[in-house]
């Protein structure tokens, strides 16, 4: 398939196969492919939580408005953002530069400072959307690497975050979850595989200057 | 490439090579990915500027902090948002879902009240972070597409939309623009190509349970 036709393959799943396991080879895809996201200053204010427990998937379910998916996927992978993006934080960032690029300090000192300095003066708000827009992106890039991969997904926003945040802990890390991607493989009768896609035209959604 | 060798590929390119354009196959593949990008409610609250024009990218660069990659691409892809995501919109949307799948409309008629209703008591504000969002989303599918498609890119908050938003005029068609994505070939002396890419190590932004 070239990325269109898997792009058109792609859809959000609403009934996995819940006997079907995804390879660990295919979660390490997953995975190394989440870490190597694009984000902004290059931050990655994200984490993944990825769950593979069926009594814990069902829990979820209930604060999923019970969405199956949850339950049923082979992997549910949870995103979430960072609830500090400080100075520590950032000069975090700055030492990986230095130790993997072998960056002299002088360089790097003002962009670090002028980064610190611009994030100190946001608010706790612009900074959780900030980071928000990232794990969009993020999830941006996973559905296309199932795609790609042949990996049945259904991103979602319709969950509970306080819930997921509680069950899972998050707070214990400082995260808070912004979305969920159960992943597995496609029921053989989830009608919704057959479905034709509902896009606008591109003459709607594309302006060529 | 597999699907990593190609996000390991990519990186935000710093620098165009001026004198190469993208075949028309590769824009019409960015287009097409686009618009297949999976949204909110299937909502695409979403718009793509494709640019190709060396003077207005000349003048879009003044309001793109400088950054040359917008003088310098083959192409601009400028995102967008729909300003207006109320009643019309939503009906036009269930119009599409009844015409490309035949559902009938006693089907649709709850789902589209419902969203409808939920649309109608959001403030502005929240309207225009959801689509952003989305546009986000738009933006990581867009950015592995260039790495599968070998197109160099990168991505960008760093401009004045205001000022994009006048200048192309975006307020006529009703949108907003909230993030862009010079692309082409990168050149050969780029340094960035061959720096080494900085990421948190895998431990530090997996969790596994």
């Amino acid at each position: 398939m070239n990325i269109i036709e898997s792009l058109q393959w792609r859809y959000a799943t609403k009934k996995f196969d819940s006997t079907k396991i995804l390879p660990q080879e295919k979660i390490d895809t997953l995975i190394e492919a989440f870490n190597l996201t694009a984000t902004s200053y290059g931050l990655q204010p994200l984490k993944l939580v990825v769950i593979k427990n069926k009594e814990l998937q069902k829990q979820l379910t209930e604060h999923s408005w019970n969405q199956q998916q949850v339950a049923d996927a082979s992997h549910v992978l949870v995103f979430c953002i960072e609830n500090a993006v400080g100075e520590d934080y950032i000069s975090k960032y700055f030492d990986n530069v230095k130790t993997t690029r072998n960056t002299p300090d002088e360089i790097l000192k003002p962009f670090k400072d002028q980064l610190v300095d611009s994030f100190k003066n946001k608010p706790e708000e612009e900074i959780h959307n900030w980071a928000s827009k990232q794990a969009y992106l993020a999830m941006g890039n996973l559905l296309t690497v199932c795609a790609v991969e042949e990996i049945d997904a259904c991103p979602m926003e319709g969950f509970i975050p306080e819930k997921y945040n509680e069950i899972l802990n998050l707070s214990n890390h400082g995260l808070t979850s912004v979305l969920v991607l159960p992943v597995g493989y496609r029921a053989h009768d989830d009608m919704f595989s057959e479905f034709k896609k509902v896009r606008r035209s591109i003459k709607d959604t594309i302006i060529t200057i």
